[in-house]
C-alpha cells in the first residue's frame, strides 16, 4: 500500500477517508517509501530521510514558509490556495470598511470622551480602490466592494481576461498612484517580497489606506514605518505580521495611532471551523493526487527558487 | 411672486436656482403668505406666524424631530428619505463587519499588548442577517450583504413583493429570533419608537451584533442596557445616540466594552459633501411641488400623529 505522511492532527473522519487510499504514517517514523507528504510545514531534516516523496500538500494557502532551497526540484508542490478565501475576503473588507469609515477612530475617541467629529467620513460608492492579487481573495473582494458601488482597479502580475473589474493592469504604479484605497491579496514570492516600498506606497493619496489580509512582508516593514509617521491620516489596517509569532517586536507598528491592528485571524487561525475546512480541502486534493488525477493549486516552483 | 421660507443655509448656485421659482424669505422675515418651507426643522412658533404654508420640504432623511402636533393636517410634509442612503448603507456595513469580525476588539487588545486571539472569528457568507426597515438605506444593506454571501432576512411593516431578499417578513419576532446579526434601518415614527425592547432583542443569539444607523430611540434604552450587561459578547453598534446632542448623557452605554460607538456621523453630518449633495436633493423636491408637480418622499402624518 503507498504510504503518506501526515504532520498535521486529523479529525477521525478525514484520518479514515485518507487511510483507505494510503498507509498513514508520523513524521517520526519510517519515512523512506513514503510517496507524499500533508502538512503545514516542512523539516529539511525530513526531507532527507523521505528519498521516495513526490508529492507535498500543505494544509495553509500560502506557500512562502517551506524550506524551498531543500524541496527536490522534481517533488511537486501544492498549496491549499482558495480553502480560506471566504473569510479572508470579509475579513478584508471589514479591515478597509473600518479604516476607510473611520469606525476604530470615532470608537477610540468615543470610549475617550471626545464626541465632536474630527474628521470627515469618506463615501465610497463610485471612488475607486485598489485590489492587489486576483486569486480566489483578491476576487471576492472586488466582487464586494463592486457591489457597494465602488470602481475596482485589479492589479496582477499576469494579464487576465474575463474579471469583472472597472479596471485592470499589471502596472503596480498605475494601480497604486493617487489611489485612496488598496487591497493587499498577493501571493508572498520572490516576486512579491517586499513590493510595495516607501516610494510605491507613497505615491497613495495623503489619507490612504492600505489592508493587508495577504502576508506582511510583501510591504517594506521600515517603508510602511516612515509613510505613517509622516502621514498621520494614512491608515494601515493589516491582519497579518512581520514577526509572525511574536508580535512584540512589531509593537513599533502596532502602537501607532494609525494602525489598526489584528493577530492573524482572517482565516484558519481565527476559527476552527475554518481550518477543519481547509483539512478538509487539503486531504481532498491530495486524494487527487493518490487517485492519479491532476492535483489543483500546484505551485509554479520559479516562484519561490 | 410665490413665497418660499428658507430657514437653511444655502450654497449660492441652489439659492439662485430656488430663487428663479419664488421669493425667498428668512423665517424672521413677513412669512404670512408665504406657501413653503425648507427646514432641517421647524419652531412651532414660525408655524402659527405662516398661516398661508401649504408644503414643508426637510432637508433630513428622518422626520421625527418636526413638531407634528403644530403641523397643521392641511400642510403637505416632505422628508429628503434616501438622499444619504448609499453613505449610511455604507457606514452600516461598516459597523456589522467592525463587529462581526472583531475588528474593534482585536485593535484594542492589540494596542493594550493582548495579542492571542481570545474569541473566534465568524464566517459571515452562508449566514443569516436581519435587515429591519427595506427603505433606501436597507435594501442597499441587504444588497451589499447578500454580495458577501450572506442570506438577507427583511422585515418591514408592510409586505413587500419583488425585494431580491433570501427572505421577507412583517413580523419582527420571526426576523429576530435566534439571530446573530442584525440591522436597524427604521425609520423613527410612532410605530417603530421603541420597538426593539429588551424581550425582543434577547430573542437574538447569545453572541449577537446589533448595528443602529436610523434613530437611537427605536431601540429601549434600558433594554438594550440590560442585555449588553448580561451578555458580555453580544454587541451593539450604533452611529445615533437618544442623548442627539449631549453624549455624556449616553456615557452609561458609550462606556460598556460590548458597545462600538460613532458620533452620529453615518450621513450628511459626517461629511461636508453629502450634506450638500442633500440640500441638492430637498430643493430639487420643492422645485417638484412649486412646478405642481407631484413631491416625492410625501409623509404620511399618521405614522407621527
Amino acid at each position: 500500500m503507498r504510504k503518506v505522511i501526515v504532520s498535521v492532527r486529523l479529525p477521525r473522519d478525514l484520518h479514515e477517508e485518507l487511510g483507505t487510499m494510503a498507509r498513514i504514517v508520523g513524521p517520526e517514523d519510517d519515512v523512506e517509501d513514503a510517496e507524499a507528504l500533508l502538512c503545514l510545514n516542512v523539516d529539511p531534516e525530513l526531507l532527507r530521510r523521505a528519498r521516495g516523496l513526490r508529492f507535498i500538500q500543505v494544509v495553509t494557502a500560502g506557500v512562502d514558509h517551506l524550506p524551498w532551497h531543500h524541496i527536490p526540484p522534481e517533488v511537486v508542490v501544492a498549496s491549499n490556495a482558495g480553502s480560506n478565501a471566504a473569510p479572508v475576503a470579509e475579513f478584508a473588507v471589514a479591515l478597509l470598511l473600518a479604516a476607510a469609515k473611520k469606525i476604530v477612530h470615532f470608537d477610540r475617541n468615543m470610549k475617550g470622551g471626545v464626541v465632536r467629529p474630527d474628521v470627515e467620513v469618506p463615501v465610497l460608492s463610485g471612488n475607486e480602490v485598489a485590489v492587489l492579487g486576483l486569486g480566489e481573495i483578491g476576487m471576492r473582494v472586488a466582487s464586494t466592494l463592486s457591489a457597494m458601488g465602488m470602481r475596482v482597479v485589479g492589479f496582477s502580475r499576469r494579464p487576465r481576461e474575463g474579471v469583472p473589474l472597472h479596471r485592470f493592469t499589471t502596472d503596480l504604479g498605475d494601480a497604486l498612484s493617487g489611489q485612496r484605497y488598496a487591497v493587499v491579496a498577493l501571493s508572498l514570492n520572490k516576486y512579491t517580497r517586499g513590493l510595495l516600498t516607501y516610494d510605491v506606497l507613497s505615491s497613495m493619496a495623503e489619507e490612504g489606506v492600505l489592508v493587508n489580509v495577504a502576508r506582511a512582508e510583501i510591504v517594506d516593514r521600515e517603508g510602511i514605518r516612515r509613510l505613517l509617521l509622516e502621514r498621520p491620516r494614512f491608515v494601515y489596517a493589516t491582519d497579518v505580521w512581520w514577526s509572525r509569532d511574536d508580535y512584540s517586536r512589531d509593537g513599533d507598528v502596532i502602537g501607532l495611532p494609525n494602525v489598526i491592528a489584528t493577530p492573524w485571524v482572517a482565516g484558519g487561525y481565527g476559527n476552527r471551523g475554518v481550518y477543519m475546512s481547509m483539512l478538509r480541502s487539503a486531504v481532498e486534493n491530495l486524494a487527487r493526487y493518490l487517485r492519479g488525477e491532476q492535483p489543483r493549486n500546484v505551485v509554479p516552483r520559479e516562484d519561490y527558487v
